[in-house]
């Protein structure tokens, strides 16, 4: 890195709360003189970019953003100002993130870029309500997938035999009774267990657990303007003994997820 | 959190690089009077625990490791004695970390616990090979399956159709032949791309790119002393375009992985 010349560093903010930025996170955003953030990215998380100017580019399921090439342009124009360029993106930058696509567009016009990966809602939104993604004897793997839109999961769906892996959707929210649909039209047993986690980290973290039956019924959480993520499979059993809620042992109630106060 | 008794706090460490903890985690190893790691935890991420007794209890394949019993023993003893207990696993705790089944013994002796997500080197390790596990037009969703034993890993493959998803297979490098085999038969083309990233975040990463085919023949990179990630799929061939070395393009060669050295 030439110290005359601007830099990028693209950055996983993990799933919310600050306290789960890594290290090398938190010392890109005190030294950025400019930072671009998606929608989810918490306000605490912005705010620790004490010296530089934050701009939001949207990025958040059925809200106006800015046009990928929009934020391309703006990092490139910046760096090569000789500016330090902070693209904060929620969770980690290559899942779901386009981070692929703005790592592409950096090298394809010579800005020099690092990737600091992040805490992945994929797996911590899960953890966080009480969910590990793989347990002995019960799952051996996962399978991670958006729920935003049917042209991607449902391929997806359609090359996943129903019930070995753990399946994590993230952004499923809206979909939450297609998907569920979905599943029980390609073999998944109706009663498979089904937990969608709201607010991931965040104060207010909440867990719908169910089934997927419930899901294709109608019978889901709602709350379709909140950001969540589904979990399909046996490992959503585990939450009972896992949470710190009592009530979540009662099938189809809405609970606060674990760890969050411990922490703070 | 009564402040007579003691805690344990179930640690995710990262893929190695101590700047790539999260925030959470440090304050855990700061205050912590007793550190119980894994034998892939970085010695400096453990050093960071200053005032606590550290012990290794293990956990890498084919090597000797502490009775997993023996570490709930020791967890819930310490912190019955009003110890602040951290649990320190590779990557995060829930991804093959057998967190779970800690997590279930603590909460059966009555224990208070929480859970700190680390960054999975499921997510990670691709990462900073250069490899975004998901990517636009190219993967829309990835699985994580262990490597470390057949009886785990053919299930999953015959529940995944070939090609769909990013395969990423964890602690796969002394079953590489046999999974490249093991691929083949169930119907994946010879030319699918596959990486073997070691060492992520560390000083000594280093990846090796081929095929599946090269795989099966015994022509991958050996090193089977090394941990690494196996990462199959289209996009392994993004790594010659966001890797910094161009040695990359040359398929089936060693070469040093980005980001390492610009975050320090």
């Amino acid at each position: 890195m030439k110290t005359k010349s601007g830099f990028v560093s693209l950055v996983g903010a993990g799933p919310g709360d600050p306290q789960l930025l890594t290290r090398a996170a938190l010392t890109r955003l005190r030294r950025a003189d400019l930072v671009l953030f998606d929608a989810l990215v918490s306000p605490e998380t912005v705010a620790l970019a004490k010296r530089a100017r934050c701009f939001s580019v949207g990025k958040r399921a059925g809200r106006p953003s800015m046009r990928q090439e929009t934020i391309h342009a703006l990092m490139i124009r910046s760096a090569r100002r000789g500016q330090r360029v902070v693209r904060l993106k929620g969770g980690d930058p290559f899942v779901f993130g386009r981070g692929g696509e703005e790592a592409l567009a950096l090298r394809a016009a010579g800005v020099p870029f690092e990737v600091i990966p992040g805490i992945s809602a994929s797996i911590a939104a899960p953890a966080l309500a009480g969910i590990p993604v793989t347990h002995r004897g019960v799952a051996s793997g996962f399978a991670v997938v958006s729920g935003h839109a049917a042209s991607a999961y449902e391929p997806v769906l359609d090359s996943l035999r129903p019930g070995t892996l753990t399946l994590v959707m993230l952004m499923a929210v809206g979909a939450q009774q297609a998907i569920g649909a979905a599943l029980l039209a390609r073999g998944w047993p109706s009663t498979t267990p089904a937990a969608l986690a709201f607010g991931a980290s965040s104060d207010e973290s909440e867990t719908w657990t169910g089934t997927i039956a419930e899901l294709a019924a109608g019978n889901g959480p709602g709350l379709e303007d909140r950001p969540g993520t589904l979990i399909i499979g046996d490992v959503v059993g585990l939450r009972a003994a896992l949470s710190d809620d009592a009530r979540a042992r009662d099938e189809g109630e809405m609970t606060a997820a674990i760890g969050r106060n411990s922490w703070l």
